[in-house]
């Protein structure tokens, strides 16, 4: 599967056809953080292997990804089931597992993102942020944080410096992390790598100094457009933290200013 | 399963075990809206049977349903299968399908809300509603809204006054709807209830003067408390209107202040 012509990011999420609706994989551990295979990246895994299933309705409207536990770099399947299919979308559910044991399950609604209806209502207003040359590479980031999160080197990602505080040890303490991203190679975005860029920044509680990996339970997101090509802006935000948990919601604004996706995710907060 | 000392939300939502983690439910014709039984009512039928399936864990921390056709009152299956259990979570898929027919597919993880360790660092702020009593019950509405929306009536629900100005064909085109909801019986909120009320108030396109109802594609709840006893505040609120589509997120606050569930739903918006 691989082609040179690809972005990095597909070349790194292909699947691999192998009959009654399986995929095989191989996760690629360039794409870890914390010791784990990094949930967005994951989404981009699971998310393509969908779409290859219903090809007439190839895009993510909503899907729902429930994270059994960490995934290691090397090969994985996919198991896919068609639960519905309409004139313009299709309900799947598909399981990510490796040596046996399931790692995500998630479902899904597949649509054609070209084919909607045009009307836009939209109240939100996208993150005021400064130029992207003004912005604080994710990869200039402590070394610590980035022998982490090799990830990081998978996209170019720049932090707002008013929400950039945390690195330099002065969390805001809003629950507020905004800034910009792109794949790193330069490719623009496609549907499934918004899945992936819903999941790319730092865990939001960095804003408020807790500085643990937060692993994910569950996350839904929403893809409403095609996105335009160049820089996606993102706001991650958390306003309830409570019973060792927490939630963070991302929303990604694309270049022609359309909030084209947006997530919510439950996570555990370790204690510190 | 029925039990006079219940709620008749438990009595409504009750679900008989068949063996093989399959349960009978009776859809109850009196939670209908729209000519379909109503989708919140139905993530309490489908949450019990799964709740029933894991008593060790018995309450929804996060639940995600993709609906896939109307229901009708009457007889229904609901199989549950378990995909992980662990310490103190489980993680489980669910259909509930009538006449062999899939209409709801779901994931969850359900844990122990009374066992999660009690800290609180929410900034989230609550809605600011008049009581109760200055509010507007919606069980006075215009008589064709009460007519195509028996479901009303099995609730106490309250709307605040300054976000009720659709009923008299004056919408703010905020799209933010507000009050207070308990049960039509008095009996106080549990989690599986919460999930009800999360689907319980009108879309909040009503707020924006499109007066459809609006059918849910997806909902997915996140349970992060067991409320306190008495009046729940509601919060209802869309941002993104696009592609013949919107998000409704719901925000549920109990007597003691404390954001007990949030929801965001993706729902198609019918032409007008």
């Amino acid at each position: 599967m691989t082609d040179e012509t690809q972005s990095e990011f597909a070349r790194a999420t292909a699947v691999t056809p192998r009959g009654d609706a399986r995929f095989s994989a191989d996760l690629d551990g360039s794409w870890k953080v914390g010791g784990a295979v990094n949930g967005g990246y994951l989404l981009g895994v699971i998310g393509r292997a969908m779409a290859q299933t219903v090809p007439a309705t190839p895009d993510p409207l909503v899907i729902s990804a429930y994270y059994l536990g960490p995934s290691d770099s090397g090969p994985a399947e996919a198991a896919v089931r068609t639960i519905r299919t309409g004139r313009s979308s299709a309900t799947l559910g598909a399981d990510l597992s490796q040596e046996g044991q399931p790692r995500i399950t998630a479902l899904a609604t597949f649509g054609s993102l070209g084919a909607l209806p045009d009307d836009v209502g939209t109240s939100a207003q996208p993150p005021e942020l400064p130029d992207p040359d003004d912005c604080i590479p994710m990869a200039e980031g402590p070394q610590e944080f980035l022998d982490s999160a090799p990830v990081v080197f998978r996209y170019d990602m720049r932090l707002d410096p008013a929400t950039a505080g945390f690195a330099a040890g002065r969390p805001s303490g809003r629950g507020l992390l905004q800034g910009w991203i792109r794949l790193a190679d330069g490719a623009d975005p496609d549907p499934l790598a918004l899945l992936a860029f819903l999941d790319a920044f730092p865990p939001v509680m960095f804003d408020l100094g807790r500085f643990n990996w937060a692993p994910t339970m569950e996350l839904t997101a929403h893809v409403r457009a095609n996105p335009a090509p160049g820089w996606i802006g993102v706001k991650v935000q958390t306003r309830n933290i409570a019973g060792g948990m927490f939630e963070e919601d991302c929303e990604l604004w694309d270049s022609a200013g359309r909030l084209v996706a947006q997530s919510r995710q439950l996570a555990r907060q370790p204690r510190a």
